[in-house]
C-alpha cells in the first residue's frame, strides 16, 4: 500500500478534475501565505509520486491505497465532506491487459464482499471523443460528457433539454442519442458502434474488443459486465477505458469507478 | 475504534496544549471565512465526542483510535508534519484502576511488539503541583514543567540555567532539584517524596501508591516501570498520573506517552 500526504499545493490539484469538481476542492490558506488543499482523490497524488520517482515504473508499478479524501460539498445522504477512498492502479503499460486486470480485481472484490447483483459498466473515452466528432460538436466534449453522465439520474428527456440549453443542435443531439442508446450483448454493442462511428472511434472500439478478450481470458463471467456507450465518468483526466460498478435495483448510484489516465504524469514532467 | 474528522474549528484546539505546542497547530483559513485547524492529537477530538454524547460514559467509555495528526514543525529526523497516532483512553471513572489499566495495556503492547529493553516512567501532575508550591513558585508551574521536561535532553546544568533565566530563585531551583532528582526503588521514591513534599502533594503520592498496587494486581513486572518525579509531559491538559515509555540506550526519546486529563470535557459542557 502507498500513503500520500493529506495536503498538497492548491495549484497541483487544479485543472485535473473538471470545473464542477474543482469547486469542491478544499482550498485552505496557510499562515505562511501558501495556498494548500486537502487530498481530493488518490489519483493525482499517485501521479505526483510517479513523476517524482520515475524509476518506480520499471517495468510496471502496481499499488493500492486506502486513505481519506476531502470534498467541500453540502453534506447529504451518502455524501460526506471527509470519506475514505480505496484505489488500485497499475502504471507503466499501454496494454489493455492492465485495464482488464483492474476490472478483474474489482470483480473479485465484489464477489468477495458477497455481492452478486452488480454490473460493471465499461466504455472508452475515445468512443465519447468519436461520438462528439460524429455529432460535429467536437469542441464541446466536456459539456456533452457532463450532461450524459447524468442520464441514469435525471433521464433522457432532461439530458436532451440540458444539451439543447448548451446550444447543441437538435440534429447533434439526435446523433449523440443514436450512440448512447445502443444496447445489447457485448458484440452487438461493439458492432453497432463500429457501424455508426467506426470511422472516428475505431481505436476506442478496438481497445474495448481487447479488454473483452482479456476479461474472457481472466475468467470473468460475461454476465457481470456490459459495454455502455453512455458511461462518461465525471473527471477530466481519463483518456481510455472507463468503468463503473452499479448495484442492480439498489438506486444508490455507482459504488466503484475508474479508468485509464495516460497524460496526468506528463503534466508534471513535461513528457 | 473511533474515528474523528481531520478538521476542527481552530478555537476548539486553542488553550489546551500549551503555548509552545499551540504554535504547531495547523491553522488554515477556509474560503468561507472560517478558521479551521487540522487534528493536532486524538485527545481533544475525543473530549469533544464525549461532550456531545454524554450517554457514552455510562458507566465507562473505552476506545482506541488510530489516525493521522498534523503539526506545523520543521521536518527533521523522526519528526514529521503528518504522522499517525494511536491512542487508548478510558472515560468516566476517577479510579486509579483506569490509569493502571492503560499502563498495563501499554506494557502488553511493548512486550507484544517484542521490546524488552523499555521502561515506563510514571509521575503525577499533582506531585509537580506540590513541588512548585514547596519551591514557592506556584504561579510558575507551566514554565517549570516546560524546563524540567527537557532534563533528559539537555541535562541538569542547562535546566538550572533555563530556570534561572525565568527568574526562578537559586533557592527555589535547589528545592525543585531536591524533588526531581529523587530516585530509587518504587517505595523509596514515594517515601522520599512524602518526606519532602508530603504536606502539599499527598494526594498525588497517594494516587501513585494506588497505581502501584493495581499494577501489581495486574501482574506487571515491576522492573519495567519506575516513578520519576522529573517527568512532566508537555501538554497542558493533564491533571493526574502521567507516563512515558523510553527504550533504554536507544537515544530516541519517548515512544509512548500519556496521562489522566480530567477537566478537558468540562471545558465544552461547563461541568
Amino acid at each position: 500500500p502507498l500513503e500520500t500526504p493529506a495536503m498538497e499545493f492548491y495549484d497541483i490539484l487544479t485543472g485535473k478534475y473538471g470545473k464542477e469538481a474543482e469547486n469542491l476542492i478544499y482550498r485552505l490558506d496557510y499562515k505562511d501565505g501558501k495556498t494548500l488543499a486537502l487530498r481530493y482523490d488518490l489519483t493525482v497524488p499517485l501521479s505526483r509520486v510517479i513523476a517524482m520517482n520515475a524509476e518506480l515504473v520499471r517495468p510496471i508499478f502496481k499499488r493500492y491505497q486506502i486513505q481519506q479524501v476531502w470534498r467541500g460539498e453540502r453534506p447529504q445522504r451518502g455524501r460526506y465532506r471527509e470519506f475514505t477512498q480505496c484505489d488500485i492502479d497499475a502504471i507503466g503499460s499501454t496494454s489493455m491487459l492492465q485495464d482488464a486486470e483492474i476490472i478483474a480485481a474489482i470483480y473479485e472484490m465484489m464477489i468477495g464482499f458477497g455481492f452478486h447483483q452488480f454490473e460493471i459498466l465499461i466504455n472508452n473515452r475515445k468512443i465519447l471523443d468519436g461520438m462528439v466528432k460524429y455529432a460535429e460538436v467536437g469542441d464541446r466534449l466536456k459539456e456533452v460528457c457532463r450532461s450524459i453522465d447524468k442520464l441514469e439520474k435525471i433521464g433522457a428527456e432532461k439530458v436532451r433539454q440540458e444539451l439543447a440549453k448548451s446550444d447543441i443542435s437538435a440534429r447533434a443531439i439526435k446523433k449523440i442519442f443514436s450512440v448512447i442508446e445502443i444496447e445489447g450483448h457485448h458484440e452487438t454493442v461493439l458492432d453497432e458502434l463500429e457501424k455508426i462511428i467506426g470511422d472516428v472511434a475505431q481505436e476506442g472500439i478496438g481497445e474495448l474488443r481487447e479488454v473483452r478478450s482479456y476479461l474472457s481470458d481472466l475468467g470473468i463471467n460475461e454476465g457481470y459486465y456490459r459495454f455502455d456507450p453512455a458511461l462518461a465518468r465525471g473527471l477530466d483526466y481519463y483518456t481510455g477505458p472507463v468503468f463503473e460498478v452499479v448495484i442492480k435495483d439498489a438506486g444508490i448510484g455507482s459504488v466503484v469507478g475508474g479508468g485509464r489516465w495516460d497524460t496526468l504524469i506528463g503534466q508534471y514532467t513535461g513528457k
